[in-house]
């Protein structure tokens, strides 16, 4: 396996970049944007994920020896265009949304800068990177906000590409989770990781008592223990026998959760086990979070559907050539026309425009050029969404790693607050804020 | 980022391993099966991927420094089982499914045999692995198969995570697709790419016609021009009359495609562009790609809906234990039995029962111990489905690599063929063929 990342590339950017390294347009200076025609399954907000993640991938976005090679063995380009490939690396400016940011349907998410040759090769690193991880923050935004103050755990690594799995364990705590089962996801970027035993445990055991003991041992008392292997009252009866009331909690991972949950408070209760937590963790989406609401749950752990966005696996982005330089260098702001796909022009700025500090409109600006832009301070009531992320080449490190992820979650819990109550119900409706687009 | 795999792991695996260090049960023999108790969203078939990759990533599934300093800092296990983990590396067997072949509800699919220590902790990396690559396989097939004889590209690696499209090219390769964009998949397993130019190689020139006379200096007359920018009838003429009537092919990815294929090959035809090509590329799945069967479409490109598993981005695989050693060295079957999940215990055995070369059912004889197992021989009207895939710790590299995938692309396409004639049906129904347990 390459270290490098630049071949996680379509091969039609490299097409182009040949094509345009012979007629003289490569060096034709270019704005890509990257955005979202509509929110998926009409949700009403989203949330931007993959920013920190990709400014990771661009800094080995260099085409080495492996990737050389291959591109000249298999013809893939001619080979001027192999040589120029050679030297590559990004020159340009991204400026964009922060990371945990809410997004709508139009939003400049990214805003790419840089000749045609720089810019238009990120096309795919750039929208697998934000198409998977918004969709993941998505989902996982709405379970946090469905499960309230109580705690979520991100558990789903087995029903997502392994690699995918370590980014959605990082997207779901950004987006409000309170841990993962990953552990790459916590040595990567020091995310809370939790866990403590699945069914083989116990059937690795001549008797479920034996199982909890050993657990118990070596875990201590305040671990978790899986119930539901056998029986559940049993399993319940067994693990506070062994465990003694303080037992730390119980797991159930199977059956109608919310007759389940009440039967074993009872049972604990009735043992004296009354500090002892429930857990449950059977297939649950948001929509059975809330529903679980009225219920003696503790905490929920979360699989499939937050690794897999909830039945929206990506967020739909694309990104879009809107304003280029023509031969004589002025700038034209350029779209798509055809049927169904088009797509606004020309270079934006983004405020959210509040009301008593909550979220009325995405105010988009456009302008054709650079120098009529809007500034931060244009709309004294609304607050500016675009911040530098990569400049000349450069990424602004302050959104990668582990600080990047901490300042993406408090971001993100900070701007959710801005949002109006209507948007924070689970049933499809329009996006909770309009996008108006003014010219600057 | 670390080259090692072995943190592709949920947290409680290793604090099962802690706790089985402890008490003795870590080097009790046993067999883990990996399996789907059903298949996802009615369909008739499941098609296994990822067996390939995952040989690979057991290779790398060491832990090493940056692996066990974090276990240790973050205490995620006791120094003892650090200690353990240092020299840890898989020496169990696995046997299995090729990669390519179907399997259905219950289908052993892989048998993994080691110490409870050797084979818990692959729980995570190869549900991972096997429920990606096989929820992608599962629908490329379907989306090949209403494809008929019609080419057909996978182009979704912008709508999923940057590493799960690499497997996810490499998966339509092996289930009927005919090539992918993806350059890393090409450079990879040397999967053929293909890709000429985006709406962004239209907009960066200062008129259609100047875009398609660069494109076509640059590829030949041989490519493929999208005509879809601005309006598609004058796309089609402008570049006929720029490439001539050799031209090799147009592409449509916007508007009603059986309605524009219609119209589009037409006027292609009376321009006397007869054996110009159309390849339409426009959300396709695979009711639409069987929805224009009869239109005059010479090849398909597939992104979002094949890289997503069609609506069901995960194959629901389970991996449990199935049986294990006792403390007096006995073979016992271990199966959880709590409500809704209960599985089969015992280590099985798979043949699929052929009546004149088509599947009749999936036959899996159940054993206690390994001495009373079925034997290829024992049933001569069946195929036998498993093949050793790690001997003793050492993967057999034929399922590895280039060769690898080509091997499962010729196997998928043979097997394919025993499925009986209403397996191909893509509406909504119960598995072709129903699994039948044998006790042995």
């Amino acid at each position: 396996m390459s270290a490098s990342t630049a071949l996680l590339t379509d091969r039609y950017e490299l097409t182009m970049l040949d094509a345009a390294l012979r007629d003289g347009t490569a060096s034709r200076h270019c704005v890509f944007e990257l955005f979202a025609r509509r929110l998926p399954g009409g949700r009403r907000f989203g949330v931007v994920g993959g920013t920190g993640r990709l400014l990771g991938l661009l800094r080995d976005f260099r085409f080495g020896d492996d990737e050389l090679r291959y591109l000249r063995d298999a013809d893939v380009v001619s080979p001027e265009a192999v040589a120029y490939l050679e030297s590559y690396r990004f020159q340009g400016s991204i400026a964009g949304y922060r990371e945990g940011e809410l997004y709508f349907p139009g939003s400049p998410i990214l805003t790419v800068e840089g000749s045609f040759a720089d810019a238009v090769i990120l096309e795919t690193v750039a929208l697998s990177v934000m198409n998977h991880d918004s969709a993941v923050a998505t989902a996982a935004a709405r379970m946090s906000i469905a499960a309230g103050d109580r705690p979520l755990a991100e558990m789903g690594s087995r029903r997502a590409g392994e690699s995918s799995a370590v980014a959605a364990a990082r997207m779901a705590y950004i987006a409000g989770f309170g841990a993962t089962s990953n552990l790459e996801a916590g040595r990567r970027w020091g995310i809370p990781t939790m866990g403590t035993a699945a069914h083989s445990w116990t059937l690795l055991h001549d008797s479920e008592e034996d199982a909890f003991r050993a657990q118990v041992e070596a875990l201590g008392p305040e671990t978790t223990l899986l119930v539901d292997t056998y029986d559940i009252a049993r399993g319940v009866e067994t693990a506070i026998a062994v465990a003694g009331t303080g037992l730390g909690g119980v797991r159930i991972d199977s059956g109608d959760l919310p007759a389940v949950a009440a039967t074993v408070r009872a049972q604990l209760d009735a043992l004296g086990a009354t500090g002892t937590r429930i857990t449950v963790t059977s297939d649950l989406d948001e929509y059975a979070i809330a529903a679980l609401a009225a219920s003696p749950v503790d905490a929920y752990g979360v699989g499939t559907s937050v690794v897999t966005g909830s039945g929206h696996p990506t967020a739909g982005m694309v990104y879009k050539l809107v304003a280029r330089q023509d031969a004589a260098g002025g700038w034209v702001s350029v779209a798509k026309t055809a049927e169904g796909k088009g797509s606004q022009g020309g270079r934006k700025s983004a405020f959210r425009s509040l009301d008593a500090g909550v979220a009325t409109q995405e105010l988009v600006e456009i302008a054709d050029g650079f120098e009529q832009l809007a500034q931060p301070g244009d709309h004294p009531d609304a607050r500016p969404l675009q911040v530098p992320l990569v400049v000349d080449g450069e990424p602004v490190s302050d959104h990668e790693g582990a600080a990047g992820v901490e300042s993406a979650r408090k971001h993100h819990l900070r701007v959710r607050e801005e949002l109006p109550i209507r948007a924070l119900a689970l049933s499809r409706s329009d996006p909770a804020i309009p996008t108006v687009y003014l010219d600057a």
